[in-house]
Order: structure tokens, then C-alpha cells, then sequence
């Protein structure tokens, strides 16, 4: 569920971009307006009221952002106003061009969407950057990284619930095999994950932990500093129980010595709409503080106004 | 270009469907009318006759037509009664699970399609057989062709005309390079095939054409019995000239010793509403031979009938 409150019966799209107008021009830029306005309105009627911008204006609502604000809280609000495809496409476009083997931003958008978002995202890439997504992580990545994410990005997942228990049964074994005996950049490993249905690849890992007594992230935490096995580690994460998994990027983010504002404003703009208020749960359950107290104590400014009016705090 | 022609204000849906119930029920089939009445109809007509066949009889017009014709007849009807999209799936579909390393069938289907229409068959492929079709193609493949084919299947190409002629020269020194070293699989030279756009690929190519004296394909002639170039040199063709590919592809069927009805069925079905005309015009160069008077040399009946006739021979 989501955590982000959007206003019943909201202002016209021309109305709304008329307000942010006014938050620009003049003396100083008044950010409370431009968070009350975008912080409380869905994808589609922010795609609306982009739209009403620049016919208004003769310029992108983005462009005009980004002139105005700056720091932490332009890239929350920007991240934010941008529908979901493109959002993702950015983030993957950077990304695969500033790759590192400890950069997981990949993973998350191939595993952790629909098959339909992935695709929306692939669509949005070409338009943006004029070039595929898989051919820019394909020519930015190298090794067993390259075999992993390459068809990790490419894959068209099937979604349906039909799932084949033999075949979860014998895929099992073979990850099993694979893992104990180290391989775990082998063929066969990578085939099944990056390209079994999520419901196979759940049956699939739910006989593993049955037939061989451990999950299979459990499994893969031998070698904690190995980019790598973490590299699958989050795959099967962002597949089997993305809300946990997203937790605990913003655990790390916000114990970080310095918070780590690029995965916070990542986590929350991308999951707001989606799934906040139950890694807002998982993450109440895991460090025995609400996540809103939490942003709260480590973020200061607008920067901090808008994240809590993502996080659905009442008075934000 | 198309050869198939269209009847212009072609009879209501429901009509055809009628008129076609009429030629499966009573004493034999007629299968000149079943031939008068698809092969004049396009995609899109075909599928609204589909709908209200089921609709009015209960029954999918496939199923009655399988029950009412048979062999190469029935192959050709049941094919060319398809969307393009189903008929993709279904065509892909056979040649995953009877994969063999000469069957260039997945090639022609990832290469000779534009990005839309492979992604569309991709949907069909979770509809029809409730996976998709990369898992096939990874589960039934093995080493170098899997590193090729499961890419190839799974890739969204850019379609627009923007090229990096830097990268076009630096991409084909990689691949004179490979090509030298006959290191075909290399992984270098797979991420350039299967990720590039056509547009990017075909400035590649001309590039290394222009600056080591002879055209990639030919350079991939050394071993003609190697079945893994061949699908290297297919892949190109499909890319760049795809009408000389399926010239080839009929040449070879029609010139065997007994025609090679599967591949003639299945080029004509799928490039008649494209550009079969070229192809015939390449053919006709080729061997001196109308394309339509081979095809009528070489075949015979109801099957004969229904090639000519999406060939566009007027009589038929």
C-alpha cells in the first residue's frame, strides 16, 4: 500500500501549474507551494499538469525545477515529478553509466517491477536516451556482471500463477548444486533466475529451503564482501520480498555516518505510490522506530518537508 | 510490398464467417472457398472473422478448420489465419522445444521483425503458453547458441536513425578483430549483435566493409558447415537485408529434392503481407524464374492454390 495522500477532487491540471508558476517567480522560490501542490497529486494528474505547463509556459515543468531548487530536495521533487517509466529510465540510465559492482539501482528496477513496468521503463529509455537500456548496460558492465544484468533488464517475465512443481523441484537442485559448489556465475544458475516467472522462482526457492534446510539467501551470505553473491542475493530479494528488501536500503541509508540521501529519495520516490506503507511496517517491526521519526531526526529543510509528505506524515 | 491482395469493402465479418461455416459443414469441404474468402482478407479482418466465427458457432474458426483440412493445406491456412503476433509465438514455440542447431526460425523472428512486433509476439508467447518465450529458448539451448539466441529473443532494439559513428568504427574493428581470431562467441561480439540498433549495426557493418576490404557475411563464410556461424551470418542478414534472407530460404526449399514445404509455408505466410514482393523480385533475379512459377511448378492442390493466391497471382 501506499503511503503518499492525494487530495480528493484536485485543482485542474492548468490550475495547479499556474500555482507552481507562482512558486517560482518573483523574490525567492516558495517551496512549501510547489511541495503542498506535487507531493499531493497521483502520476497520472502530475503527467497532466506537466502537460499544462508547457503549453502555459513554453517550457517543462523539470527545466523550470530545476532552475529554481537545487540540492537534496530538487532531486526528490524532480525524481517525483516525472511518471514512473521515465523515472526508471533515468535512474537506470545513470546507473549503467556510472556502474559499480556495488550499485544494486539495476536489480531493483528489472526485479523489483511488474514485467509491464520493466517494459514501460525500456520504452521510456528509447525515447529519452535513443538507444536501449540493455545495450547501454550490456556495453557498461563486463564479466559475470555483465551475464547477470544483461538479461536480467532484457526479460519479459511471465506473470500468471501457472507453476510447473517438477520443474521447481529439479531447478532447486540445480541452484543447490551450483551454490555449494561455488559456481555461482554458472549458466545454469543465471538461466533460472533471470528467466523463471516470480511465481516459479518462489515454488523453485520454497523447495530449496525444504529439500536442502536453508533459504536460498541464506545460502548466498558466505562471502559477505563479494559483489557478486550480493548482486544475486538482491535479485532474489527484489523478487521474492521486495518490501524487506527496500527496508533495508533505507535502514543502511539512514545508519549510514551521513545519511545516504540518493537511496532514501530513490526508495521513496519509487515506492510511495506503491508499497511505502509496508516497508514503513516492516521497518517499524525491524528498528523499533516509525520510518517518519526516523526521516525526521535525519533530514532537515524542504528536502525533509517533501520525504514526509511522501511518507504520508498528516501534517506534511 | 505485399503480394496478397486485399478485396477492397470485403463482405461483414459475420458474413465471412458464415460463409465459411458453409464450406466445413455437408458432405466434404470446400476448400476453394475457404481460400477465396482468407486469403483476400487482411490481419485485421481475419481476427474480427475469428471473433464472430467463435461467437455464432461456439467453436474457435482454428479448431473447425483443423477438423476440416489437412496437411500442408491445413499448415498454411491455420498459419496465415493467425495475427502476426500468435503466428510468431506459435512458429517460435515449435522451433524452442524442436530446437536444432541449423533451425534459424528464432533468428528470423528476433531479427527480421521491427522491436514492436517481436515484443508483441512475446505477449502472445505468455498468452498462448503461459511462460515466455525466453525461458524456452534458455531452457532448450545450450553454450553458443544460447549466449547468442536468448539475447537475440529478449532484446527491444532502438529504432530510430540516430548512429555513434565512433562507436560504429571502434564496434567493427572489435568484430574484425573476433572474426580474425575466429573467436565467435566471443562475448564481445554477441553484445555488439544482439544489443545494437539495426541502424547502429548496418553503420558497423559498412564501416567494416569499407575498412578491411570485404562485407562481415562473407568474412563468415570460412566454415560453411559450422552451424554456429551460419546462425551468426543468418542474424546479420535478417538485420540488414532481411528480403535477400527469405530469398534464400525459398530458393533452398523450392530447389531441394522434394520441396522443403515447412520453410515455403512459413515464408510466405509471414512476409505475404510485408514485403514478398520484393522477395520475389530478388527471386526473379536470381533464377530467372517468376517466383509464382516456381511455386506453381513445385506444388500441387489445395496448397498449390492458397500459396498462389497470397503470392497475388490474379486467378487464384
Amino acid at each position: 500500500m501506499a503511503t503518499v495522500k492525494f487530495v480528493e477532487n484536485p485543482p485542474s491540471p492548468a490550475e495547479d501549474a499556474e500555482q507552481l508558476r507562482k512558486a517560482f517567480v518573483g523574490w525567492g522560490t516558495n517551496e512549501k507551494l510547489i511541495i503542498s501542490i506535487l507531493a499531493h497529486r497521483s502520476a497520472a494528474h502530475r503527467r497532466l499538469i506537466r502537460q499544462a505547463y508547457a503549453e502555459a509556459y513554453g517550457e517543462d515543468l523539470l527545466v523550470s525545477l530545476d532552475k529554481e531548487i537545487s540540492g537534496d530536495f530538487e532531486r526528490v521533487v524532480l525524481l517525483w515529478a516525472l511518471n514512473p517509466a521515465e523515472r526508471d529510465a533515468l535512474l537506470a540510465n545513470e546507473a549503467a553509466r556510472r556502474w559499480n559492482p556495488s550499485n544494486k539501482v539495476l536489480i531493483e528496477i528489472a526485479c523489483a517491477r511488474s514485467s509491464g513496468q520493466l517494459f514501460a521503463a525500456r520504452q521510456a529509455y528509447h525515447a529519452r536516451y535513443h538507444k536501449s537500456l540493455e545495450e547501454d548496460v550490456a556495453a557498461h558492465t563486463t564479466g559475470d556482471f555483465r551475464k547477470l544484468l544483461v538479461p536480467l533488464v532484457s526479460v519479459f517475465r511471465y506473470e500468471g500463477e501457472v507453476v510447473n512443481a517438477t520443474l521447481a523441484k529439479s531447478e532447486a537442485k540445480i541452484l543447490h548444486k551450483k551454490i555449494t559448489e561455488k559456481a555461482y556465475s554458472d549458466e545454469e544458475l543465471i538461466r533460472i533466475i533471470t528467466t523463471r516467472s516470480k511465481a516459479q522462482l518462489n515454488a523453485t526457492f520454497n523447495h530449496y529451503h525444504n529439500e536442502f534446510g536453508h533459504p536460498i539467501s541464506k545460502d548466498l551470505k558466505s562471502d559477505p564482501k563479494d559483489d557478486f553473491i550480493a548482486a544475486l542475493r538482491a535479485t532474489i530479494r527484489c523478487i521474492t520480498c521486495p518490501e524487506k528488501y527496500f527496508e533495508k536500503v533505507i535502514r543502511l541509508a539512514i545508519n549510514k555516518l551521513g545519511t545516504d540521501e540518493g537511496a532514501l529519495t530513490r526508495v521513496v520516490t519509487t515506492r510511495a505510490e506503491i508499497d511505502m506503507k509496508n516497508i514503513g511496517e516492516i521497518y517499524l517491526k525491524r528498528n523499533s522506530v516509525p520510518l517518519d521519526r526516523a526521516v525526521d531526526n535525519d533530514t532537515s529543510g524542504d528536502y525533509q518537508s517533501m520525504l514526509l509528505a511522501l511518507l504520508g506524515r498528516e501534517d506534511a
